[in-house]
């Protein structure tokens, strides 16, 4: 299949110059099709055995193309419910005090600061706030965790690459990949990184509700879960001596639907048994860099940004440009706080969906 | 509506007699037609506000049938993703040591019994098993929750009355509600306990990754949560400020789809806008009375049981029996460590597939 030709996957592309799968990627109707074929056979065989078998069978799909987006061994992964779901259990697992620091940047998503604020008022542990190029200089004695982006929601720029050698000197990472995996190659081994949460939802095209959590396998021990429930327990009939999966099982979720799976297999199909995910890679990252060209051309301020999907560049009233744009049935968003707009380019978007947005740019 | 007529809107039903809603309840062919309606919204139209905002307002309602299904305010209902995941989270939070003891049955799920093992071996603390019957009296100075099932999963035996006492002494009770939300008229205020968790795929007839949790509004700012993710927080825009809602939706789950959420709602409405729940309750129980009694004349022992919608009884070969009856498309379940088969009885079965159960019978 030809790159140009992956849009028609995706109706929503039809009608709407969708720039937003930074909140949720457009759904291919296979993916649809797929959950619906699983509620049809729930409801019309019941949910037993063989509901049970297929539901187990689609995870361990899911984990297979999850783990292939982010360069992991399927037994190192985690399926979670959302980024932050990843996020609270590894904050959750490690065993951090008063005396303790966790670094992190001034761009953060709230799906990290809640955490880390609660950490800091229940656990009394310092979170440290650096500026995002920062973050491997500011680590010190104290330091027991940097958690941050691997791309900033805010910009697109991608964490800083001296973060490995933290890795390596022991210092966990915990990477906030939600816009990483399916949008830009991820390789944790080259990454370094310890911990990498990411979304199922965004760039990966499934459900609201799937996520995956990446744990190195050094760290599987180490990393207790925040409470096994049956999927969790390699033994669940043994009862108070029940014991956790060694791999990253230990860290599911407690429960997954053969509908929400099915969605979330085919949704990585939609790319991977077409242009395959190398070319969508490149496709995205070339078209989100000509529409931040294109923006600059106009004189708009585009925010630094790194060979990601995301552009965000500043409006006098980001809010107003955004309903402005969806009265167009361009979709972008505004991010409070900041004073941008952002839009995210994925495979499935073309230049038609960037002239429609660049259209709207006095 | 007729009682009788209910079974109509199962599917399922037409060919299987599905005795199962202890692990799964059958599906109304509205509840997945609502799955579906949302799946087209989102294939069409894309998830951005418009998406979240249905999420949000399903979600409102969703918590509003859970809470009518076991008498509680809104403000007091979490969203979960299953009963272990309101079990793990009351544990978490609940701020317990090697002094303390956690009292519970022998004859609970490994939903409950994984959880507690975790805590048992992560932070010493003791976990006392004692037999169901005897739960209240068993607690003493140490004792810092009790936590058990309030329907057991095993038999259909219900809690002892006399918990409500403990609870009332200020020792928190747990009930593991798998088999007692949507099942049984639940009253968390007549029970007195302190948490109720359940399950929204079993006799409320909703999605696998749907549940609920109960907290006595006393114990909302004792009970801290996980880690607060966006959903969690009343004003996620605030950074490590950002404070979580002061009502249960501090523990509702990271993620929950506007389609499982539509799913999880007109589930509740195949029952509540017909024949309504008080008139299901009534004749599930009397149906299950029916087979017990049934079960009896034919010679077999049945399980010491409540006024529930479950039936266990001994079979020599509890495994073989389940899947000659599987054979006969009458679907049952055997219990892994226990002589019983398990039927489950809902207000949309009636005497025919009671009938073609009782026809396996020796």
């Amino acid at each position: 299949m030809e790159p140009s030709s992956l849009r028609a996957a995706y109706p929503v592309l039809r009608e709407i110059a969708y720039l937003n799968a930074g909140t949720c990627g457009p759904v291919a109707e296979a993916a649809a099709d797929a959950a619906r074929a699983e509620l049809h056979v729930a409801t019309d065989d019941g949910r037993w055995m063989p509901y049970f078998e297929r539901m187990i069978d689609l995870q361990a799909r899911q984990r297979a193309a999850y783990a292939a987006r982010v360069g992991a061994s399927p037994d190192d992964v985690a399926l979670t419910t959302s980024t932050s779901e990843g996020i609270v259990r590894v904050l959750a697992g490690l065993d951090l005090g008063p005396e303790d620091e966790i670094i992190t940047s001034d761009e953060e998503h709230p799906g990290l600061m809640g955490p880390l604020g609660h950490l800091a008022r229940r656990l009394l542990t310092h979170v440290r706030i650096v500026p995002f190029d920062q973050l491997a200089e500011a680590v010190g004695p104290a330091t027991k965790l940097v958690a941050c982006s691997h791309v900033s929601w805010v910009n697109g720029q991608v964490a800083p690459a001296a973060l490995r050698e933290v890795a390596d000197s022991g210092i966990p990472v915990l990477l906030d990949g939600a816009q990483g995996a399916g949008a830009i190659p991820v390789d944790v081994n080259e990454l370094g990184c310890t911990f990498y949460a990411a979304a199922g939802q965004k760039w990966l095209g499934g459900p609201v509700g799937t996520g995956l959590l990446y744990v190195d396998p050094q760290w599987h021990e180490r990393l207790p879960s925040i409470g096994p429930t049956y999927l969790n327990l390699k033994d669940p009939g043994a009862g108070l001596d029940a014991e956790q999966h060694v791999d990253a099982r230990r860290h599911d979720a407690s429960a997954l639907s053969a509908e929400a799976s099915a969605f979330a297999v085919a949704a990585h199909e939609a790319i991977d048994a077409t242009i395959g995910w190398p070319a969508a890679y490149e496709r995205s990252a070339t078209l989100a860099q000509r529409l931040a060209d294109e923006l600059a051309t106009r004189g708009r301020k585009v925010a630094p940004r790194g060979r990601t999907t995301l552009v965000s560049w500043v409006e006098e009233d980001p809010a107003a440009f955004t309903q402005r744009a969806l009265a167009h049935r361009v979709v972008v968003r505004d991010l409070p706080g900041w004073p941008y707009v952002r839009a995210s380019v994925g495979a499935w978007n073309d230049e038609s969906d960037l002239e429609r947005l660049l259209a709207l740019i006095a």
